[in-house]
């Protein structure tokens, strides 16, 4: 067992392993950004220093994936709007072509000699206790990867990276919520390889914790906890799910049990047409129903959450009408849907409300009056209650969603602006439409995996 | 207010006060049925105190009852069995035309004059809480309420039973679970009359707890108590639910409020036909199904705890299984029925099953294990657990109902015999057929009020 784990991490080792020329290619780009960077603030009143931080510097980027993050750090005594426009500047100039992005201030992202570049600009403060904006700590992240992690190591964590790609946990995304490339660095360097956190997760009992530099102050409620190692206050692995963790624990019991190639493979089904999705909501026999709507102008970062809260809001409120709700799922891309699928499609006209104790006076007079002459059956006596069972304001999902009910739940503002200026409501067989821009999420929603 | 409350009394107690042919009547009666009995004993060894119990003997009986309960008590020595044998002879020696029942021991009930006459033979103990038999608290009963009552008292007692009547609580029976005549007696005498108990109860706020001879010692857990002035461990009230408590409050308000006869009438709706029925289950938009079979040969008071027993049983495996029961009933005459009433029509073929947590491990191996290759969705993760979606047991009420899953539940002995037995199954509009044996229970059931 212990060979063949050996031998399919080497396959997949040599595989991610970035080869001479990629590397050469790599070392001539970041020379020609740094000139350029250097050239740029030539013009310019203020002293920087360029750091080349993540994978890339790193030695831990998988072959093929190249990208350049370029930190220009000024002095903090700058003011945010000058960082800013500086940074702007400098970016534009170095990446005539790049565009504008947006993280905790703008940024510049280009392509150059076919990397893709960040250009961002940072504080240089003395230590990440200290920073100013969350990307002000990258730099320290950087070093103190780079001081500890050998070449051996470095591979370890691509082998890592990899696998964690395989299994759909690979990424600190607010839609992934799984392992950084930091965070898997700071694993690896926590267990001195792949293998040995391999091992060690098949055996995890959340919350899995861990302080590099035995600092930490902070008591975090994360089913992962790797104190960040410049800052005793943060957990590296605060975005990581519950689920990604037992993701990685039960992965890691299938590797260790019968080491596969497979399992560092990202395993996207077919895409589903739109007649396989009708046949295959048919055949769980359940209702499948949809909000559609045009996704909100935000980031993938802002957009998630949103949606992960609206689908939430929106699945309990069935819930609470008695839709029973047996699973959902956000989808997104340039529409964003709600799809959640009913265990049950129609109420009758009619719910039981439990009214006061009849000991209550004052409660159990109003109650009373309230019903008194209205269209509802009671009010009766059940225990030591009355109880009247009156018409249902919902009686179909459809009907609830179709409504400004709607609107009552919990929405990310964006989502909610999004639903004020219109959606589609699908019902049933009109779910099939879904198909032509999401077959791949529905096939992976119709035959879900462990994966993430 | 006060003055309409009166007059209102006034009438009502005109109407249930025998009147003195009645009276004259039931002393022949019982002057007869007492030289019966003597004579019946005069060839036999034993010395037996013959006894005139219940509310034709404390004047509480409301005209037109006619019930007379003759008590032979027999020395505490006598062995059981020669009591019973004795009890019978008598009993068919007084009561030509007479039958046996069967409470704690069996006796002879029968008509004379008029009058239905139970012969019951009981132990002559000291004290009642020395009894050997439940009936032998009785004669005690009957002194201390006839030592207390006065023919005003008496009066509002009468008054008061003919309230429990018409508000459907009255009766200490297991299906009504209501007022005993006793408790209805001790209750009048605890607030010295029916307008100061009606007055009270506007007000309860149960448990309510009464001590008449302040010589209780046990706790009891029910919504009324009224500890035995002849026995100190027993609630006089411990069949009566919460819910006829809350009646009684109800109707004390609405009798305070607006005094009016109808609250002293019993308010029994019309029957309804079978059209009805299914009309009016159609328009509340519910899914009824019943399960109907011969009533075991039982008497009332083992049956109906059995029924209910069994009502709640099978309501609470409709519920687990998702029909959501909205209200049900049991029904009972020749036939017996368990009437549910369901939210929800139909489930979809598969239903959601939580697994083990994740880091679990021997349990985890084992789900996965399980379901490794069977024909479901998943094992997939959700939180920290595994998740399936699987074949569900049971899509309808009707075939969880018809299949041996029914017998699974908690049911009372006689009720599961009977249904092994065999038994029918209406669904939906098939439940019109119930109308011909219990239209009136069913016009109840679907025009529900305060009432018993």
């Amino acid at each position: 067992m212990t060979r063949e784990f050996k031998t399919v991490c080497e396959r997949v080792r040599e595989r991610v392993e970035p080869d001479a020329e990629e590397r050469q290619t790599l070392a001539a780009v970041r020379e020609e950004l740094v000139t350029r960077t250097e050239s740029a603030f030539a013009d310019l009143p203020v002293e920087v220093e360029i750091q080349h931080v993540g994978s890339t510097a790193r030695d831990t980027w998988l072959a093929g994936e190249r990208d350049i993050d370029l930190f220009v750090a000024f002095p903090p005594s700058l003011d945010r709007e000058e960082l800013e426009a500086f940074g702007l500047k400098i970016g534009h100039t170095v990446l005539p072509n790049g565009t504008e992005e947006f993280a905790e201030h703008p940024y510049v992202v280009g392509e150059v000699g076919g990397f893709a570049v960040d250009l961002v600009p940072c504080y240089a403060v003395d230590d990440a206790t200290a920073i100013q904006s969350a990307v002000d700590r990258t730099p320290f992240h950087n070093s103190y990867v780079s001081e500890r992690l050998d070449s051996d190591l470095a591979g370890d964590v691509r082998v890592c990276k990899q696998f964690f790609n395989g299994i759909g946990v690979y990424g600190s995304d607010l839609r992934t919520k799984g392992f950084s490339g930091f965070l898997t660095e700071l694993l690896v360097l926590e267990y001195g390889g792949f293998r040995s956190l391999v091992d060690a997760a098949t055996g995890w009992h959340p919350p899995v914790q861990f302080d590099p530099a035995d600092h930490g102050t902070t008591a975090f409620d994360d089913a992962l906890v790797v104190v960040d190692p410049t800052d005793p206050d943060r957990n590296v692995a605060a975005v990581c799910s519950a689920a990604n963790v037992a993701r990685v624990q039960h992965f890691a019991r299938e590797l260790v049990a019968k080491p596969r190639i497979a399992l560092f493979e990202s395993a996207a089904p077919a895409p589903l047409e739109a007649q396989a999705v009708r046949t295959a909501f048919a055949d769980r026999e359940t209702v499948p129903v949809a909000v559609r709507f045009d996704a909100p102008d935000v980031v993938d970062d802002q957009l998630w959450p949103q949606l992960e809260r609206s689908r939430e809001g929106i699945g309990d409120e069935l819930d609470r009408r008695g839709f029973d709700v047996l699973r959902s799922v956000a989808l997104a891309d340039e529409t964003a849907v709600l799809l959640f699928e009913l265990a049950v499609a129609e109420r009758p006209r009619i719910e039981r409300h439990d009214g006061p104790p009849v000991h209550v006076r004052e409660h159990a007079r109003k109650f009373c009056d309230a019903y008194a002459g209205a269209d509802v059956y009671g009010p009766f006596i059940e225990g030591n209650r009355y109880v009247v069972e009156r018409e249902r304001a919902f009686e179909t999902a459809a009907a609830l969603l179709g409504s400004d009910a709607i609107f009552d739940v919990a929405l990310g503002a964006h989502v909610e602006s999004a639903l004020e200026d219109g959606y589609d409501l699908l019902v049933g067989e009109g779910i099939g439409e879904l198909a032509e821009a999401f077959g791949r999420e529905l096939a992976r929603y119709l035959s879900p995996t462990p994966r993430g």
